[in-house]
């Protein structure tokens, strides 16, 4: 079952070691079937040169084991929150990617300072609330996944398709599985200049709203030209 | 028609990669042919990896497609703008490479502060004004441009052969695109370690005018002497 | 004697290596047998690439040669005083990873900043105080692992597996030397993240001790549930 | 004639590759005959992979090119300088490796923060004096030696290898060229963790003399007691 999805979430979680995204088991990929309403997940710890799409895991959206003879990731109940919040969505990444993860443990939203963040999110990049204590004693991955829709209360998932977990690390998702890794590519690399655009001038202020407009709409716009047809 | 152009041009693009100065798509070589008044330029968001010479896109100077399928890059009326007002140079790249691009985020020049500067660049690498709102709303490509010419009313480009566009990223040229990518590695390096030293010490000056002088010109000047004749 | 301690001894001071954890020969690891009193550690000074297993010293518990033709690194004595102290702990690495030794010499604990720190070391990574004279002049490699000893009198070794030595550099421990490589890797990732997120914001504040219990616990605890059974 | 210290001088200049020491050709190395006081030296300009054992330079101690059909390094005349001065010294490695030479531009010596450091240069890594306008203008080169030689009245360059040129980068030496290679790569490996030390805490003091001395010591000392006899 799911042989195709499997496929492309074995590929995505092996393409965080070529992109240089994870150390050890750092991070874990999914994708769901919409129709089947089964999500298929990275098995906890297992090393990325030992997955097989065999070993892939299915579960429902409650996180019921459907197929696979090992534990899905810890992180499972934080990808079903978002996948049954945000329909939009097809793939999710988790990782603890070095620069997103520095902004993550410093509590900051990541500024929109320049054309390449405006280029594939519209806006800065939210970051959580901390958790309560009573929501990391109870059901705290899920409630991971909850104060993230939280913070999308009045934020588009298409138009911002990563999330800094506030002492944690970024969520990032796409239309599959391969999307939401590109996406914590760019993720990594605008956080890495956000970085430094700051340590150079710790007073400087965001793009203006019309640059933004600009960037992410010639290429996510309907009337987008970037690319070919 | 400009086969050995386009050669180069795709060559120019491959090395983007290989220097590591581009992630995914985020970059794009050009070179012109003065005597036909064509450019040659990378298509719009085609991975390196599948780009080959019969891809390049030959466009006039007024940004007629005049060879090619594809949809040319969306910066290349930025591209155009330089070559009408810059008749020195022969090749243009354009990156988001993370140290060059910070310091554009962060809107500032780069100063001299060492001999490697001065080795490559004649004085400070200039950053341009930030673009008014009209002029992004219309024609924003070629404004981009103009914004560049506008600052080198007392500069030449063959001293200066970098520049950063403010909020957005490096322009860098050269006799030929192999050049330009040459230049754009070289800024890189320069835009890295201006940052370190600027963190060294917040109060550093930059480098005398003689300095500046001396390396630049031993390199570059009529009676340089660096290299072999 | 020893074969298969030697033979993982070898390959551990390897990944130190692979792991670029070291520059030439900066890093040393061992492995003790507690049957046999009897600990397996890296020649002194020589590279990597020519490390055999026949090459690799065993010394007892008092830093006797028992075997092996050449001197055993210089760092010995700091070993064996934590195999002497910390009876739960199989391997020792230490080297002078770049991340981890730039806190050391800052002479700085690395606080708490985020639930990468927390899945693997339960709390801050204490760093030494500094040796008094007369521990540098006299049995200065014990007397390194003396202050480290001191330092843990309420620690457990088990719950936090690395330690910086003031000025100095990590020494990092695990069940066997694999695992304390592995535990290598992580303190220097953890160290990196840590600078960068204070770098971002002076005035941070460490994880709160509910979300540490939460992440070492989840992974460490007797009712852990990360990874497979 | 020399064919075996060509190899040599050969060999260090593709090791400045190897180690990332060098972007293009900024670097160059050279390799002394004390009997013949002739210097064999890397030819200006051109390209490390171009570089064969025939196309090195043989120059006599007041830079006539005694072999060779290729112009010498450009920076020639300051090896010269370090040699004609200091006796001890056998092979001379210029580059502008990126964190060394950052400290070069911000015009500071290196601190000794920690062991690192201490077993391999004893002291501060001392920071010239900027070269007057009329050194600049005059016999800049050898100047640029002068200044080297001035700052090591009360230098041993045995137990000080290394110097960095203020504004323009390091210079660094050995009893061979090999050595001399080795000695870059650790003084660029110290410089970048002095760098993120004086990041984390701004008021840092060095090491103390005591430490300083069992550290360099113990390895360079009489009674040196690291590695194999």
């Amino acid at each position: 079952m799911l042989k195709k999805i499997k496929e492309a979430v074995l590929k995505s979680n092996l393409l965080l070691t070529e992109y240089g995204l994870v150390t050890f088991t750092w991070g874990n990929v999914s994708e769901i079937d919409r129709n089947k309403n089964c999500v298929v997940i990275k098995p906890s710890g297992v090393p990325y040169h030992e997955l097989t799409r065999e070993k892939m895991v299915v579960v429902d959206l409650k996180g019921n084991v459907v197929e696979g003879n090992l534990n899905p990731s810890s992180d499972t109940a934080t990808h079903l929150e978002l996948y049954n919040n945000f329909p939009e969505i097809g793939g999710i990444v988790h990782t603890h990617s070095p620069w997103a993860t520095s902004w993550a443990q410093a509590g900051k939203e990541i500024p929109c300072y320049g054309t390449t963040h405006a280029d594939h999110f519209y806006g800065n990049v939210p970051c959580t609330r901390k958790l309560k204590t009573s929501e990391i004693k109870k059901d705290y991955e899920k409630k991971t996944g909850s104060v993230i829709v939280e913070k999308f209360i009045n934020i588009n998932p298409e138009d911002m398709t990563a999330v800094l977990v506030n002492g944690h690390g970024p969520f990032v998702w796409g239309d599959d599985s391969h999307q939401a890794v590109k996406n914590s590519v760019i993720l990594e690399e605008v956080a890495k200049m956000a970085y430094h655009t700051e340590q150079l001038d710790k007073d400087i202020t965001q793009l203006s709203c019309t640059l933004l407009d600009k960037h992410f709409l010639r290429k996510h716009g309907k009337n987008s030209y970037y690319g070919q047809n």
